[in-house]
């Protein structure tokens, strides 16, 4: 599908802006720290979005095209090898220039030559699709940016909130409803001419056994429950690596979990607030997904089940995401089946190359392809995944170990 | 299918002495060591295998049975946390006691008490199960046997032999042939009354595209090739994590290789040997078994593509086995398809639990289930697997990094 | 010897306002970032220092303070473990809020309140003494904040200055100068009635072998022949440990050392330089100091023959100190016994305490006597310490491998 | 002190086959292990004493003399960086060839040819002092010996005593009696002809101020009321980098102490036993004995305080040594002054070069100056130190936190 210039340049300034007003409540120095490797400093974020279109579009492709910063390059490359040396991720966090003013003045400077580029150059189609990639990949970084400053607050004694508006809460029927799939072999990856990512291409076949799933995400209120009947206190319900895991880090609650004077609070972007038990459970592991899992019975979808049964079930999505700007996930709003955003969904599958995958040249190839060992698949997206960038086909990727994305549970069961 | 309690007792016999037949040549220093975690001092293999028959068949089941020594059971366990307190694994190497000596009393002592066994008790289903578990446990254990004197031995500067006769070696024709294998839907999984492991079990259908293998292993000259051309300079050829490994480990070849005076040798069980050029490169990582088949534009299999190749191609095994006590891989002898035995061959499927899997309850359910994360499957046994201990439905496992077990390579494409 | 409240209230404003401008270059990000857990954000400095203030002098005696935040005790206390709990200095970092603005209006409001308790309290010695050490103790941080800042800037990829002013340097005459001590008993340790830490009382007598040293530090002209003649790859230069330390870290020069194009340059607070060949080596370790002086066939002193040396050789301190905000080591201007200011000297004396050392009770008991183990004394003061802050007893004490202080070399031998 | 070749080769042959004794109870196993870093296996002490007389002595100085295996050099070489390549420490328990057997071949071997050495070379002075140096290096190893085969062996769960005899105790007299040394200047180091080290030459005055010590060593007794009291649980005693260690490690007792079943054992080369309340403490860690000096109001000697006050009351060496081979510290059997033998007593004062310090050239000269850095003097000799090789100015040095030497504490303060 070809789309006008017009439309593409309404995009870009759509997602630009976007980026600009997630992190228009920080302070400058919320902008700067990392407090671990996976988190990323937000001025960081915003550089490095803005680093892609220079990068990929104006240097290659806006004649006279004059760079903002010719250090910005090593400062801002994230890991991509074939465009040179770069800033290794633990550094990230030292470097307190350039400014976060410095910082909006480049992303002002790339923006102003991206418009001059849509109005000047006539696309092609690779070229479109590399700015099709640098709003999928903003929008991949507007989430991390959410993700990012929520361990930043978090981490702080002070637990300062990010929003000011009120933090709400609703009830919701928690009775237990499965729809069921029946064996059969069925179609998965992404078809068709919108957006998509490499690694969902590779459209095929597959079978699967029939089994049924959750129509909704697990609770806070259902997790409570494991964690009262011991579930981080017996080995029998741990995969092996998991079990260390827990015993090693001390792990007794899902990240940003806090008992205080026997009540459990999280802490969210509105600050620290009681456990919203109707709301999905967020901020596990893949190790507590399954774990849990195993505690009732049950297990986990594998990424082919939840996409045939998200295609099946869930014709609309209506969850939350990240234009609601509430940063939370939340109660099912009525009865429909729960698949899009809120959480994103630990799967028992590894992220793995589907069929006839092959890694592009150059360094837009270097965008997936080579993280595919050691991780696990996630759906579904999250209240942190802006919704015109979620599909039923996509692919996250994470670490069993890794919590400081939105991440929750649905049980599944062979029928 | 069950068995009469002589061809048990028989088989019993059998797996004891072999053994004890790979432990003949050490010297008793050779027994005590732990250089790596993963490698474990062949005098806790040759206890460890004996108290599984000890805990699992002689206490529960052998009347008046007294045990040999009330701490063997914390020494000896290796992993089951439902059997009580254990030496954490990084400890073993450190017991210099109970001494060889008390340890192959040990094993006389359970061998007297299992014949007594099975000449008084009726074994019923559940009983001969676990006897057979026994059994292809400890055979489980020949094979570390064999990598850990390989680990032990080949890390001495002075490169010891554990065997005296020669070291062969023969050529074969390098020419490629590929067997096809049309798209259609196919059953893995064990299907059977012989014995089996749990994690081959629920046997299922899997959909295949059309693909193709080569009928047989990637030879050292073919590897050579790719160290020569640079593979391992080359980050385009490897995944993420891979890369990093490749760089903080300085790895430049398979282990076990080293250069001297310009020309590579690697160690062997006879010593340190010239590369033998065409039999079957080995101790690979994955990492380098997936970047030599990138380099080489094509893929490894997927566990379920071996498995269905596998059935359909090769019907008896014919490769290179633990009985031979050649400890080494070879040149294939013929132009058969070379899939059982010589080396476990990596493939690019993660090692996750097959549908309908269920873990058993209580310590034997330990065995399998718990490992199932950040692991990729082996398939085909190798030259330290005893041959009626391997099937075309084994699941072998191992983190992608490890390269102490025979493994290899054998490249695939999509038709 | 009694101050009067007048003399102390000046004092007072003239410590806190030096802090401050020492930080007004700064940019708000520069206050936030801990790159290494030696080196604290500006921000905590400047709040821990006004902690001291508020916890040690306006809580216990202003009547009806108020403090300013409930939680800044938990946020700004350093490693008084009795004083309760305390933010690990690892995280110090990570702690975007509260912001540099909160910070500031931390210490004016303490500072309004410590001119009122200036005002309305009539003091005890008890009090003044607490007042004294709190001056002493700021003064002590606004050190560590120049070479923290260094710290900060020094590893950012732009090479930022701090000041704009030009840096300048000069030429002086290398000829060596021995000042000589004859044998005898002689006093160390601090004797008077001023200001002094508990770690330099116990004024005791040392007998001393006769010996000389330099009348000047070493420069880094001098330093470069060392490394020219291969000093940094001869292990017999070296103390074991140094020369581990010189292989793991891959350490080829002082720290801030770059060598661009074939030439040595180092970056100071006025940016990247050339080196200033005439000035005084720094950034390095005890390690480096001590395989210089055994290169050169001498040694270093200990820190009673430097004390002893200092008294009898240099009446006043011509040095550079913090006031002249040159934040660099400079070249001797003239002959006079160089001894105070430019760079602290490593010493061969552990830091140990004097005889009749008594710890004080409580937190102040925690000041010094508690790192009494493992580091090494330095002595003499540096380009960043406050000319009043110094004296010729005064023990500074880091561990052997630390260089980010302004740390420097003497040669000394027994005649 | 020119001796005669006879008594050298007497010496010899004594020192020769005491090392043996210590090693004749071992099973094979116990020669191979080397759990920590710090210990070293068994055989390896046999053969790097017996690779120092093959490198000093015989090869450069017996004509004709053929090593007895080419690769020895680089097995058994420990530090000496001189002498070339070496198995760096780490790997040294991973190699179990040689075997036990040849090793005591290489001692034989090498045995017969120093004989042979003595009956054919006439010594210079420079040779003999290579002798001696090869004698008390030996004797150093046997002390290590002693102290790695405890650690071995009381690292096993079995608990397996080396030796058969019983472990005698009996009780004393536990009032404290303090020695007095009066201000003055002293002499300390070694003066006289016969062996010493390099690092107790540089015979010099030192100026003590008045003190008083105990004239025995803390019992466990005392040790234990230390522990009731809560020392190891109140940060008010510790050093800070102690304090750390203390938490960090979950420390509650010195090494080897086990409470079983609410009673206090000690696990001795006797097996384990009941605490020996009237022996001495032993298995501490400085920082154990200065936190338990500062309980009790006192503090640790300096080395020269140490060194005056036992050549000023302890005219004989009446302690328990290694020839005794009861391989722990007894109860004081008398009211003798108790300096020398049973504990090494750890000193304050850090391991620092004395005045007129020098290393010698080569190989020899990194015997001891090269540790010179972040070590604890430590002085008198242990009940696994031979009588013959202790002196009262010897200086042994160890890090701040090891225990499995056998240490002590004595008190001292000043009058």
């Amino acid at each position: 599908m070809q789309l006008t210039t017009t439309t593409l340049m309404e995009a870009y300034k759509q997602v630009r802006s976007m980026t600009e007003k997630i992190c228009a409540p920080l302070q400058i120095e919320d902008y700067v720290v990392q407090p671990i490797i996976d988190v990323s400093p937000p001025k960081w974020h915003l550089a490095h979005t803005t680093w892609f279109f220079e990068t990929f579009v104006l240097k290659p492709h806006l004649p006279n095209y004059t760079e903002f910063h010719p250090d910005f390059s090593f400062l801002f490359n994230s890991y991509y090898e074939n465009v040179g040396k770069r800033v290794m991720r633990p550094n990230r966090g030292n470097m307190t220039r350039p400014t976060v003013a410095q910082v909006y003045a480049y992303r002002k400077y790339v923006d102003e030559n991206m418009l001059l580029f849509f109005e000047k150059i006539s696309l092609n189609k690779e070229l479109e699709a590399t700015c099709l990639l640098g709003f999928n990949h903003e929008q991949q970084h507007q989430e991390l940016l959410v993700t990012d400053i929520k361990y930043i607050l978090g981490g702080n004694p002070l637990f300062p909130a990010l929003q000011s508006s009120s933090f709400e809460t609703s009830t919701c029927d928690l009775t237990e409803n499965y729809l069921e799939v029946a064996q059969d072999i069925y179609t998965v990856g992404y078809e068709g001419n919108d957006f998509h990512f490499d690694n969902e291409k590779g459209v095929h076949k597959v079978f699967l056994h029939a089994f049924r799933c959750q129509d909704r995400l697990i609770t806070n209120k259902e997790y409570l429950e494991f964690m009262l009947a011991g579930g981080y206190q017996d080995f029998n319900f741990w995969l092996a690596e998991a079990w260390d895991w827990v015993k090693v880090n001390g792990i007794v609650a899902p990240m940003y979990w806090h008992l205080i004077e026997g009540e459990w609070y999280h802490f969210t972007l509105h600050g620290l607030q009681k456990i919203d038990l109707y709301a999905p459970v967020t901020h596990v592991s893949f190790y507590e997904a399954e774990a849990y899992a195993r505690w009732r019975g049950k297990r986990l979808l594998t990424e082919f089940e939840w996409e045939v049964a998200c295609k099946m079930y869930n014709s609309e999505a209506e969850g939350t995401f990240l234009e609601s700007q509430s940063y939370a996930p939340k109660t099912r709003n009525g009865n429909y089946p729960q698949f899009l955003g809120d959480v994103w969904e630990w799967t028992n599958s590894s992220y793995l190359p589907y069929p006839y995958f092959t890694k592009a040249a150059g360094a837009i190839g270097e965008y997936n392809g080579k993280f595919m060992i050691n991780q696990m698949v996630l759906r579904g997206g999250s209240c942190a995944t802006p919704q015109n960038h979620i599909r039923n086909t996509y692919r996250n990727f994470f670490q069993a170990n890794l919590r400081w994305q939105f991440t929750g549970i649905r049980l599944a069961e062979h029928i």
